[in-house]
């Protein structure tokens, strides 16, 4: 396999810079953040719930379910362990989770398209974990492999989503126990930017870090974070097997794990968002200590996926006031453990891209932003609580992102911002239009939408009429027919595909 | 005139405290925020702008066109007056608002709807001047007096709309010239919260006036701020002589005034943010200074409506990430004046209430009520650009407004908001649903959507796949099918009814 691996390195670099010759200015890497995030929380609010987090691990404690290493390194460490139920001493996984990283950064295999996670750094990334997909021709339907393609070729055509993803949607054409190795793959194939890896198997996990281990080369997956994996929590208050012994797999290759309390608030935390938030926070203490003593050091994300029910019908609800507060209390609870920060999205409950979806996600996103968060999983395609990524929503979603590059680099107060001289020019009314500052500025002034219409109602009339939706089906449609693979050297691709069939040969189809 | 006022004034009471009885905790009269403001400019960027605003009206000035006694006053104050152009010595702008009170209360009819502007109040009121009304069955077509009527009523009946606001459309069946009587009967008449006054003429603000004395009795009026209306500036830097007659009227009776450019970005000022707050807060201080020097102590609103421009069509663009930047700075620099604050409201550019009219609300609300804004005019059923009012979108962004009530909340840290009896009851695996702490607060624990559908997809085909559109269609029909008139003293309504008749009889129609 090293023979492989060298040549593979080799091209691949050759590849990979005549690409960065040929997209250049398209893409933008990540987002550096110059506002400051919004706190919604005092110190004194801060140090209650942390307290009270310390309480709930003392006192109550962390089920560690069917995962005995868990319970032998946290007793090692200090726990008190009975049965399955760790207690923590007061201080100790904060203690614990201070050897992780306050930022790290995503090698891609194309090194420009490395993202930063962490500090001041905002990446999104798409849609995750959909049984179905949404589109206005076909409506709704079960995901296959060629809608997960789909997707990963419009993550990497839209030049404000920074990231691939992982689950962008579920092939449910394919067996569960090989779908692993085809969505690795797509991510591989079909983008160059950075990507997430399987988490519903150990093993799984292991066949994404092999397949890591092909595309960069043995030596530098030892060295660099190529991959980043979603491990969510059993909330409230237990870890279970299956997302420990992929975090373990992770941990131990050096690979970057999110740990995410995923909570609807009301049935697996209590209906308070303060009471939400202190399980949060202990529940992330609980999953990233157990991270940092299989690897000191090994990249860590606070996650925080927190929403609501409805009381009355016990659905999961979206772009609720008490999901922003917990975004922002969350934020807070992460800067102060000083990890880099996961949450919100453009999350909706509704079944199609019309105005609900787009209130909700914007009441999402726009929080999502404003709280300092550093990556941002579901940012674009997410529909009905999640069930369905959906094509016009992704292309919808993806636009609003653009804005949100402009609104965090906030005000520019460069003598071109101060634009002193256009005032000496225009005075009092004239008009803007014409004048030099406004032509030295034309080109970047504002953030052009691709999606919004803005034309008089009779243009729009004459275009059909369109709603937002409609239109959106026209540019993914366009998306996807424009889009162009990244190149990949030959030789990696056939050891990737050498790789997946052997594995797929190894065992019978499976459908868990 | 003085017995009818009596008789009114003491009815009147009887008739609010009946009301009051009544209707007890369906309305929230205004918010009372929690959060602190969000900052995008810094103590450096603020004084920066400071200065150059300041640079602006000393170097180039302000023209206040047709209008002598402004020129008079401001030269008495100090200025330097040249023709038209006012220019302000550094610092005398600072100086001469600084009699402007930091808030005030806007007395409505019933007192239970009085509303405070400024500080940490937060008021909404409905769009304001459209020419068109939009609905699904009827489409786009000019508002009429009726329609102006169920605008009126839709904001009455809705909890979350504080104020009636004032040309929630335009009643273009109506002569121009007797439009504004008709309009402030229908606020006086149809609901009981407070409410904005005419300013097309000089002449129509004292109409305003002289029916606000008939409702509220002159005692009362001469004590109390009653009426709140918007003077825009003809940007840039131009005030003209119909909003300075307006505002002059308005002063001279203790009437509240939002002084208010209205830019749109590119064309009206500079294409920069730093550009457009530098001229916004030069237009406000020229504005602010006038209206206290015709009575000191006037209450104003320091007002900004600032969106941007298509720089490719010229076309006006909403819930721009530039648009959302001026919010929070303009919200910023009126603080530092110690001035309530107005600006953002649910804006949009579409010409239906689809996910383009709903992102770009949500994209200009969330920063509105992030920035710290005091009154949100356009709070809902703005779309179209201003163009159209819309009675779909009107119920959608309400429902929205109700969501805001809770975010401004912020997080509650009271012993039942921290929950820690519900983890000692429900322990890890289990679920927060039936547990004591959920059962107390089951009614008010997360805010209830009436128009998000959260339901499955199942129930929600059963229910013939609705979007959130359709379903607001059934729901503005219904609150105008359930609406009941709040009681108004019929000898009140016989002299409103009365001034108005006479004073449309002293006049042939015109069109302006």
């Amino acid at each position: 396999m090293s023979d492989v691996e060298g040549a593979g390195q080799r091209r691949g670099r050759e590849a990979r810079r005549a690409a960065r010759l040929q997209r250049g200015a398209l893409s933008v890497p990540y987002i550096v953040r110059a506002l400051a995030p919004t706190p919604v929380l005092s110190e004194e609010g801060l140090a209650l719930i942390e307290r009270n987090a310390e309480t709930l691990l003392e006192e109550i404690g962390i089920e560690f379910r069917d995962h005995p290493r868990s319970l032998e390194l946290l007793k090692g460490a200090g726990c008190d362990v009975d049965g399955t139920r760790v207690r923590f001493p007061r201080g100790l996984a904060r203690s614990l989770v201070s050897t992780a990283p306050a930022q790290f950064t995503q090698a891609a295999r194309n090194p420009e398209r490395s993202v930063r996670i962490g500090g001041d750094a905002l990446v999104f990334a798409p849609v995750y974990g959909s049984p179905f997909v949404h589109d206005l021709d076909r409506g709704r339907r079960y995901g296959t492999i060629e809608d997960f393609c789909n997707f990963v070729k419009l993550g990497y055509a839209n030049p404000y989503m920074h990231h691939s993803g992982g689950t962008v949607c579920e092939p449910v054409d394919l067996p569960v126990n090989k779908r692993h190795l085809e969505m690795v793959y797509a991510h591989m194939r079909f983008s160059d930017k950075p990507f997430m890896g399987s988490v519903t198997h150990p093993e799984r996990a292991k066949d994404t870090v092999a397949l890591c281990e092909i595309l960069f080369g043995r030596d530098f997956l030892a060295q660099n974070t190529v991959c980043l994996s979603l491990i969510n929590a059993n909330s409230p208050m237990v870890w279970d097997s299956t997302m420990l012994g992929a975090a373990e797999a992770y941990a131990e290759a050096n690979q970057a794990v999110i740990i995410t309390p995923f909570i609807l608030s009301g049935a697996m935390s209590p209906v308070t968002v303060a009471g939400t938030l202190t399980q949060v926070l202990a529940e992330v203490l609980a999953g990233v200590s157990f991270a940092q003593l299989v690897r000191p050091g090994t990249p860590v994300v606070f996650g925080a996926f927190v929403s609501t029910l409805s009381m009355q019908s016990g659905a999961p609800t979206f772009g609720t006031p008490e999901a922003a507060l917990a975004i922002y209390g969350a934020a807070q609870l992460a800067r102060r453990l000083n990890l880099p920060f996961r949450t919100g999205g453009s999350l909706c409950a509704s079944k199609l891209p019309d105005a609900q979806a787009a209130y909700e996600s914007a009441q999402t996103l726009v929080p999502t932003i404003h709280a300092g968060t550093n990556f941002v999983l579901h940012a674009a395609g997410w529909m009905e609580g999640g069930l369905a990524s959906s094509y016009e929503k992704f292309v919808m979603d993806c636009d609003q992102l653009g804005a949100m590059h402009v609104l965090a680099r906030g005000i520019d107060l460069s003598e071109n911002g101060q634009a002193l001289d256009a005032f000496r020019e225009v005075g009092p009314g004239g008009h803007f239009l014409g004048c030099a500052h406004t032509q030295a500025n034309f080109e970047t002034a504002f953030f052009r939408s691709t999606v919004a219409d803005n034309n008089s109602v009779e243009q729009w009339e004459a275009e059909g009429r369109l709603d937002a939706a409609q239109r959106a089906n026209g540019l993914w449609k366009k998306a996807l027919s424009d889009y162009v693979a990244p190149p990949l050297d030959p030789a990696v691709d056939e050891a990737l595909r050498d790789f997946i069939e052997r594995k797929k040969a190894s065992m019978p189809d499976a459908t868990h």
